[in-house]
């Protein structure tokens, strides 16, 4: 829990809220055999959970054809984002700007002071191979989001793998976030799970949260086939860090290979339904890969779409991005009509 | 999770057990209305958890008389520890041995080399006042546990008053681990949340695990009148470490008082009756005030019972203590008499 200022979306706890269009997750919300999981879990949670998370990344280790051993688990994506850092212990990092506020907190949290890599607006924020020069013997880690959060822009394959190989030369740590992979356009999914090598200082993070409606949960998970890093990211934590309920949620979920793509079928009408909609209103959408959407230029949103109990991600505070700048994730058809009568409403009632 | 060796109890994961001795959880397991808690947020893990945990925090501010701002909410009591000491961040570290392993682990963590306190054995393992003057301006932090794990040896009040007292001081960051006091004896359980300070360098930890069966759910916190330490242990964690199921359940473990009582009133009868039969085995038990007790003596015990299907807690690798050491929870009367006879065949069999 924090005891600052909070910065993410979803917060839905301090404001009056009919619509939340702030949290990235999947519209259908949680699957119903997950949901029976949970509720099955209650009956042996006075057990301690399994350390290992054995039966979990054995059935992991399948979906993504690599060991059990090149898989560690954890309390959420968001805590392996911060023993990645502990792990690793940089002492220069290279962070591409917009991207997930945690990397920066984790980051400072060991007393690293982050390299910025400006993505560019007039580029679309897209990451263009000019990134492979600023990749130098001196970069100890280079932590990348693809698709990235705020912007929804993938990384292509091809410069994913000159990235991945400039690493290797260079002995840079690469963190690759590809938690809303699964909710991604299918001809635009790229992960790198397959390219890595053995001993590669790579790390591919996954999460549960938004494919299955498991952010009340916490579950996520680490690749890597650098055995050493898992080792020591498992020692920066508790060996409890993820609950008996979390384990048995994500057992269910495996089982349901469908929720995502029932989602991503829903994203691509409904992203054109709001990038159509949005741009008659004369709202700037950067259009993106993702199950969210980049919004420009429309000062004083945030609060008054608030106003209207609509909730929408204020991107003012991500580092390279500004006042108007707002996110909103892609929802079911009715949800979007609402959000964009909300919008006319604010914009020209 | 770990990807190392596991140190502690409760493994039932790694052995056929048909009674875990080794986990100090109630025995009664966890109340009807928390399980039903569990199941009720099932219908709403699709939501992030409140970062705040702001009706946990007001329903435990009430229960202690402070204010929720002395409250800081974790992943279990066991993340808390961890974020104390990366908060901390102390050069040296006093460390009375033996005690819970994940302190040192945690100090390790963060690179600070204990300096070990012996509690001796001819002692009974008991903190005695000579501790105070090893508490000096060069001690950084002092980690103390009461009643202790694993001797249940608890620290006299008067002692801890003093403690705090010279921690004042000297200036040395106190951290009081009571996970275990809601199931002490009653004339034995002393709190030193009534006794803290504003900006006290002091910081006590508290635990839903063992009390309310909850250790699959995984729910601590941390009472400390010390704003910046708090901010600081928040800082160094995800915001959403708390699941929106631990939040449910805590809330629905703080409307069961008796639980615990009912459990103490087990405890007292029954560590009388281990204590007794233990002793006319010949086996050497050190009387304790937690709900968990320490055999000495018996070479080769753990791995004997084991062979029963009986899990006790291996104390041969807690740094002083010796092989031969074990510890066991205290649990109903039916499973205490089955320990009590699969000793009697292992010892006499």
């Amino acid at each position: 829990m924090i005891l600052g200022n909070y910065v993410h979306g979803g917060d839905v706890y301090k404001n009056r809220v009919t619509l939340d269009f702030s949290a990235n997750v999947n519209p259908f919300g949680t699957p119903e055999p997950v949901k029976a999981a949970i509720r099955a879990a209650a009956e042996e949670v006075d057990c301690y959970p399994d350390p290992y998370c054995t039966t979990l990344r054995e059935k992991l280790s399948a979906l993504h054809g690599v060991s059990p051993n090149a898989i560690l688990c954890g309390n959420g994506a968001a805590e392996l984002i911060f023993s990645f850092v502990q792990a690793v212990r940089p002492k220069t990092a290279l962070l591409p700007v917009p991207s997930f506020a945690e990397y920066e907190t984790a980051l400072r949290c060991t007393g690293v002071e982050p390299v910025f890599y400006p993505l560019l607006r007039e580029n679309g924020f897209r990451l263009s191979e000019d990134i492979l020069d600023a990749i130098t013997k001196n970069t100890d880690a280079l932590l990348l989001c693809s698709p990235n959060n705020p912007t929804g822009q993938s990384i292509a394959p091809a410069l994913l793998l000159k990235i991945l190989d400039r690493c290797r030369e260079t002995g840079t740590w690469l963190f690759l976030d590809e938690c809303f992979q699964d909710l991604t356009d299918a001809d635009k999914a790229f992960s790198l799970i397959g390219s890595l090598k053995d001993g590669d200082r790579a790390l591919i993070l996954r999460a549960f949260t938004k494919t299955y409606g498991m952010a009340g949960v916490r579950l996520g998970y680490a690749v890597s086939k650098n055995r050493d890093l898992l080792f020591n990211m498992s020692a920066a934590v508790q060996p409890w860090n993820v609950s008996t309920v979390a384990q048995k949620a994500g057992l269910a979920a495996l089982d349901c290979p469908d929720w995502a793509k029932q989602a991503r079928d829903l994203f691509r009408t409904e992203k054109a339904y709001l990038i159509k909609e949005l741009s008659a209103l004369g709202v700037s959408v950067l259009p993106g890969d993702a199950n969210y959407l980049l919004l420009s230029g429309v000062p004083g949103l945030y609060g008054r779409l608030l106003g209207k109990g609509v909730l929408v991600r204020d991107c003012e505070n991500y580092r390279g991005l500004e006042t108007g700048d707002v996110r909103i994730a892609v929802r079911t058809h009715a949800e979007n009509a609402a959000l964009i009568a909300a919008m006319r409403e604010v914009l020209h009632g």
